[in-house]
């Protein structure tokens, strides 16, 4: 076997994301500023995913330029963080199987709120540091 | 009178910054990579304004890039988040008032975890743009 080109999630930053917590993601505008957003994330076995949809700007950034950054707090210890930098894959998801599992998850209801013709994706964050502060 | 060259915080913004809620901020590493933190925040006057120390990642960001976006998710209401775009303006703040008026803000006590011959900065955030999601 041979070692993953990411550094994968250990024990403690999955249980993070196995969490209801909400993580602030963040990618490049085309100028290089820095453009931020909330997202609900899962992880993929040892890998952080989120979804979001094509057209959106964090996707159109992702798109153009795949590197990106994301932090999660924990609400009862705002002072013990966890960041991961890395890279990203971005996979259709035609189904909107990741947003609807997201939902289940954080409000325990589905997820009713795509427009038709809303083309979801999923977003898989390859980090090459994963940083507890 | 001349306008001034970034966009103001309006009341619900001032409003946020005035509250105790966290912000998460984003610098850029060397090489463009996006850089996550979590920080206490204040206001003056109608501009975001934060506290943090020479030497340390974001601070060294910073004075090589002054781009700085920051966003704050209030915790009872994380579907609507306000995010400013910008760039920074770095003061010495010898006295470390800043940090000093956040501590008594978010904790009630006086900050005392500075060890000797930290140097405090105050940070200030003119966005060019105020997003709120």
């Amino acid at each position: 076997m041979t070692s993953p080109d990411y550094v994968p999630l250990d024990e403690r930053a999955q249980a993070l994301f196995d969490s209801t917590e909400y993580a602030t993601v963040a990618t490049l505008e085309p100028g290089g500023q820095p453009q931020l957003s909330v997202v609900w994330v899962a992880r993929d076995g040892d890998r952080a995913i989120f979804s979001t949809t094509r057209g959106r700007r964090k996707t159109e950034n992702l798109e153009r330029d795949p590197r990106c950054t994301l932090l999660i707090f924990p609400r009862a210890e705002p002072y013990t963080y966890l960041e991961l930098r890395g890279t990203v894959e971005i996979e259709d998801d035609p189904a909107s199987a990741l947003i609807e599992q997201l939902s289940l998850k954080y409000t325990g209801n589905s997820y009713t709120s795509d427009a038709p013709g809303t083309r979801r994706v999923i977003v898989r964050l390859n980090p090459y540091k994963l940083l507890w502060h």
